[in-house]
């Protein structure tokens, strides 16, 4: 959960979390946090909370995750790549990734900026008139599906147990990398909308799901890249 | 909702419904309604709030209903037939039934009484530690499965019919490209195998379409990278 302002919606979601079976909620610079209200409205579920973690910035949030999805009602300008909550509960659970969920803020969701670290968008269907989910709601429908797919999951072997994905960490890392590059070799510059061309390119990069031999060997180009520009 | 305790409750479980393409909101003998705090928590949902009848009896409530279901979550000494939320939303959007979904009281559900009024039971699966839903949270459940049931009942134009997807020839030309810079810039020649980066590269691009912007993007990186090769 990521900068919520309500407590009482982070005790609803730490109930609907440990109703189907989900343990690890991290909590991204809540605003009112332990609060009364939050253990108010966790009901059975204070443990869940007293277990949370909370970190100040996303970043560290989801460092480790090597699957990171972020909830979003509205249809964003740049089109990202977009699981419905079944798909992503199905997806989630075969193969086994170590995933993050993100949800934003009560009134305006996830800013853009944490929406660019994000693998896919998750869009809960909801009615045209009224599109805009309680964000506990929300938990409580992703966390119904993933319990759904964990039950109904034959004991089937994850897709491929093998395959390292490159962690949030290395993606940021890449980025950062591929930035210095572009910047360096003027190709930002030349053009007009920076931000706009690294969030292009960070659509592009993060919906491949990269695995961690070919961020090696992305790294690999740019680095080349790099030592080409420094020849005299 | 049947004998509800906390307003609170009605308020979420009526932004639940209309968030879900839902109306027709019953509530029988309610403890303490209307209420300020089932407006606060029905946010934009005030609508089905002031629309909502209220009945003294379940009998009245469930008088014109074809279909009655009670939601429940313990497992009932008597065995009635059940259906689970996904299964129950295809029923009711397909037969087109008129029907009551019920959903009794906080601390201990709908009473025997009530279940016998039922047709079906509702079984909100949930993680053996800690089944018991709050009942806004159930109703979330149940009307998110319905959502989904009509919406996919319904003929679905294509997604997205507008985007240009890069074409065979395209991609073919992105990755003549490819290679010729990765020569160029001596990073294939270091290397031993390259026709197997390549490889790698095609895998890589390929399994996520890309679309003729991007692709575009991609190749404008590429000619500054030989620009800046080709500077004395």
């Amino acid at each position: 959960m990521v900068h919520t302002t309500h407590p009482g919606n982070i005790g609803a979601a730490a109930r609907a979390m440990k109703n189907m079976g989900l343990t690890d909620l991290a909590l991204v610079s809540p605003r009112s946090y332990p609060s009364e209200e939050a253990t108010a409205r966790a009901s059975g579920a204070d443990d869940l909370l007293d277990q949370a973690t909370v970190y100040e910035t996303l970043e560290e949030a989801i460092a480790d995750r090597t699957l990171v999805v972020g909830a979003s009602a509205r249809l964003r300008s740049i089109p990202w790549p977009q699981l419905d909550p079944r798909t992503c509960a199905e997806r989630v659970v075969t193969v086994g990734q170590k995933t993050a969920i993100l949800f934003g803020r009560e009134n305006a969701g996830l800013t853009n900026e944490a929406l660019e670290r994000c693998h896919y968008l998750l869009h809960i269907p909801t009615h045209s008139e009224y599109t805009s989910l309680n964000v506990a709601s929300a938990i409580q429908v992703v966390a119904y599906e993933l319990c759904v797919a964990a039950q109904t999951a034959r004991p089937q072997e994850a897709l491929d147990p093998k395959i390292d994905f490159a962690t949030g960490e290395q993606m940021a890392s890449f980025f950062g990398h591929l930035e210095t590059v572009l910047t360096d070799s003027g190709f930002l510059h030349e053009r007009k909308h920076e931000a706009s061309i690294m969030r292009r390119l960070r659509r592009i990069f993060n919906r491949y799901q990269l695995e961690e031999g070919e961020l090696h060997l992305l790294r690999g180009i740019l680095t080349s890249v790099q030592r080409q520009h420094k020849k005299p």
